[in-house]
């Protein structure tokens, strides 16, 4: 072993003690006779110093280091005269005797600091690095320490971790899968999992009652922000259970992470929300409740006064922003043009005032009397001081711009505090949604959830209206995942088929291995699955997933470290029976 | 919940409750005015009693059920009148008061029993319905166990699990990449990774001192008998170390699983052994040391009596069969077949018998007199009923013949006992292997593994004899796993790469991210990968991994039962700029 401690484990109580230590060079200064070096290993940074007069030919060595080196440093602990409080190990420092340069540096590309000089595209081409920084080496420790103890407690709970195939049957449905070429089969292919699902239903079948794996998983899509082609996946199952064990189980999940990784304790059940009153209320169907500002309709209320952009209106819709009565002109020009924004597409924005006196202005008085616009208030719980912000148009698509106006507002207020977390289940999905292009119903989820039991009866009648046994799990805003009660009663899951539009033949090319093992005594089951990267970059407070892997790829799937994707031998091609064939456009 | 309790957790103790279970018939029979259900889960099987007289509706519905269906019973726990004592619920029945049939079941393609009468092939093609049976269900648990307690160990020493990516660059040596077609960047693949091997090397050069991961490694080779194109891999790392670090650390590890999942205590610390005294004493760089039976050289000893077998040869050597000068000529016989048979390839195999009496018999009694065969028992310390089997030619192919006899007789004598283990660590590998075909040295290991700091002045003076500081892990003659302490010194790797034939240029190709990652202080480490897959095989006392793995593929590399691989959409081939081109001989 080249050490005896680490760097981030010394204190008051080991003063006197002789101690070996390794680590990088964070940064070294001259003071006086005095070299002062920074060693920082994972655990933390330690004080050496160097005493030209006690040993100068020692001081002259530790005089060229340079930053990164890796050094081997032997030494007294000694109580340090002026502390810093701001490490663990900030009351000590080690009076050197003995240093061994282990290894030199190059000077790095950019500062190994948390606020490090480097860009991002510099810092991912040098990604080991990168990985250096504590804010990154964080993020990844939390990374491992979440996997722990999710392991830890679904075992405590009797699931079973059990691997699944990475080279699987390709499905023409869904998302795009990537195929890997078979050269013992040549001109067939293995495809990547987009997700184990087919693997775990048929555990279920298989009798594991309870399954879980933390799983590799791949989607051949482009990649907006914050996609990866591969991405990690808690994926769970469970046998005998309907939707409110699943729930009850991963909410036990969700809460014994946030125990004991961040030492949050929920001691409420989290709330539960219809998938209805999510987007009535937050129009989105992941709404973040850290904070208020539910929408309040005044369609029928606001009607007939000739302002045509709302007697013409689907749905006239707003939120109350306390205490914004006295925006300026300007921050309100900035939400109207927040929301005229090409992501968001609305036409314009109404706003009504109650001022602290209350009076009240507003952008549509010349429409309405100030008495209208208090009974405007008083429906939507205005008060002195507040300010209302009210869209008009089209249902769904009003619905989903007020539900962006109503986050930015929450950001503008200081409401959405990263290290406040507000969890929240949305259940009740609709079953199908309607393709207008296609004229045809699609499953929401995919074609095994089961439908609501009291809706059954519609399934023929009232296909639209039909309620899935579904279930997202959102925290502050965001999806971390979802899942459902899967059909296990084979002629149910033919009249769901039927409604999708597959032939009996289509259903069986691509799910017959899954429907043939159906037969022979399928249980009740259903599960769930989380975003595991997601899990993490909302514990770590970040807004992207990049940040808690270890190793992303940008936004054209490079891995820019090491050149990848890259061009292969045509030796590899030919055994593989393959020939690349640009097209011109390519080329 | 479809249960409160389940069929393998009922006792005397629960006598008197009434209690709801779910599961799978096992089977059922009728026995006078009863019906007797044997329902099964993951957790055991309990006895369900219907019972005409009492409720003969119920007892006529439980008459119509057939093997495999799932039901869901409810009843009262009753102490049984004739207990069966080879299972844990056997004290007690379930008298039903209430039966659900939750599935039918199809009558299923093979028995679900420990000794199916299913063949191979067909427990393949269905095997959701394989992984039901009681033995096959026990390995899976068994590797979840395994996992998780490895993973434990890892934890409390410090390591963080990392996750590296599965899309990762292709290099052309070593064994055959799989190759994933990038659809973003035409023309280019990646490559699916042989070994996390390059990615642990960064995270030590950023500084994340002790790596862990369990995961998957693909390799597109022919696959022998026990090989499987996609397996998993204890993977770690370690910073600051030499070998009797990494050696303590992992038999550590290897300690922890036997106590905490077999129960089993190796108090002693592992036997090592070198590289060169394994392939004497047992021909094998993976000696199964359950047993002795040590080969002892005679070579010299027994020169010059015009046997010509012996005369011309480089090595002759033996071991001694205890016991076995009882053996008929019959049985000598079927050894010496066993040795001729073409996976073997020796020319013949000489034999001396020291009887009980003392009196000698032997195949080559007409060139040596009995004191000389006698001088031979001296010398390998063979005793009266002894039979002493002993061959001769070239030197490492002899031993390798021999080392197959050796493990056959052990087998015979019933020493290699599957619930014996005996862990060996094999240390002081050659650092080189010599190619006659190319006339050029190999890496035995990787490029990357270090030299023992002692041969170092060997590298270029005496190369086929430097060692490396690389080792392995046996148990029961099996290769768990190894690994080596890393070169981190730029100019012994350029001094490697030199002597292993690579120009300057191959190497920043293939290596060429690593070597820059080195240039900024990589710091001493070394590390080992276990086969866990083996790992598991080991302690299930299985011969193949297939057996530990949920859903194998068959030996070319198919899943019969989702019939992957498969051939891909025009379409799917387009957008990959791919053209399939089988030439005549695959048409």
């Amino acid at each position: 072993m080249y050490r005896d401690r680490t760097c981030g484990e010394l204190r008051l109580d080991n003063a006197g003690e002789h101690v070996k230590l390794a680590g990088w060079v964070q940064r070294s200064r001259k003071m006086g006779g005095m070299t002062f070096v920074d060693l920082r290993d994972r655990y933390g940074i330690t004080q050496i110093v160097f005493n030209q007069e006690i040993n100068p030919e020692l001081c002259e060595a530790a005089n060229g280091l340079g930053r990164e080196f890796v050094v081997q440093v032997t030494g007294r602990v000694e109580e340090r005269t002026s502390k810093n409080h701001n490490i663990p190990t900030g009351d000590i420092e080690i009076y050197a005797d003995g240093l061994t340069v282990l290894n030199k540096s190059d000077i790095p590309p950019f500062t190994i600091e948390d606020n490090t000089d480097g860009g991002d595209d510099l810092r991912m081409k040098y990604r080991y690095l990168d990985l250096r920084r504590p804010c990154v080496r964080r993020n990844l420790e939390l990374r491992h320490r979440m996997a722990f103890e999710i392991r830890r407690y679904l075992d405590s709970k009797g699931f079973l971790e059990i691997e699944t195939p990475i080279l699987v049957k390709s499905t023409p449905e869904g998302a795009r899968d990537f195929v890997v070429p078979s050269r013992m089969n040549p001109g067939e292919f293995y495809a990547l999992p987009q997700s184990p699902q087919l693997f775990k239903q048929l555990l279920m079948v298989s009798g594991y009652d309870r399954y879980f794996q933390i799983a590799k998983c791949f989607r051949d899509e482009d990649l907006r922000a914050d996609r990866q082609p591969e991405f990690t996946q808690i994926d769970c199952e469970m046998s005998f259970v309907d939707q409110e064990d699943v729930i009850e189980m991963f909410e036990g999940l969700v809460k014994h992470i946030f125990k004991y990784v961040k030492g949050i304790d929920f001691s409420d059940s989290f709330p539960r929300m219809t998938w209805n009153d999510a987007m009535r209320l937050y129009g989105s169907d992941k709404p973040d409740i850290r904070f208020g500002m539910p929408f309040v309709e005044l369609t029928e209320m606001v009607k007939g006064k000739g302002f045509a952009v709302m007697d013409d209106a689907e749905l006239t819709v707003g939120i109350v922003a306390p205490g914004c009565a006295t925006y300026t002109r300007k921050q309100i020009d900035q939400l109207t043009d927040f929301v005229k924004r090409p992501q968001i597409g609305a036409k314009g924005l109404v706003w009504v005032k109650i001022e602290a006196d209350g009076s009240v202005k507003s952008s549509v008085g010349k429409f309405f009397s100030e008495d209208e616009l208090r009974d405007w208030a008083g429906k939507m719980e205005a008060r002195p001081g507040d300010l209302m912000l009210i869209m008009s148009g089209e249902a769904m698509k009003t619905r989903k711009q007020l539900c962006e106006l109503r986050l930015e507002m929450g950001e503008r207020l200081g409401l959405r505090d990263k290290n406040n977390f507000a969890p929240l289940w949305v259940i009740d999905f609709p079953l199908f949604e309607w393709d207008e292009e296609t004229q045809r119903y699609y499953a929401m989820h995919h074609p095994f959830t089961s439908p609501n039991p009291e809706d059954i009866p519609l399934l023929h009648t009232d296909t639209g209206k039909v309620r899935a046994t579904a279930y997202d799990i959102v925290v502050n805003g965001t999806e971390l995942g979802g899942g459902s009660i899967r059909i296990h009663d084979a002629a149910l899951q033919d009249t769901m088929f039927e409604l999708l539009g597959f032939t009996q033949e289509k259903a069986m090319e691509q799910f017959g291995f899954l429907m043939n093992a159906f037969k022979y005594g399928a249980p009740p089951h259903g599960g769930l699955a989380l975003g595991f990267d997601r899990f993490v970059s909302i514990l770590a407070g970040l807004d992207t997933i990049r940040d808690v892997i270890a190793f992303p790829k940008n936004n054209s799937g490079r891995d820019v470290m090491n050149e990848s994707p890259s061009v292969i031998d045509q030796a590899q091609l030919d055994e593989l029976c393959l020939k690349v064939e640009m097209s011109d456009k390519e080329n």
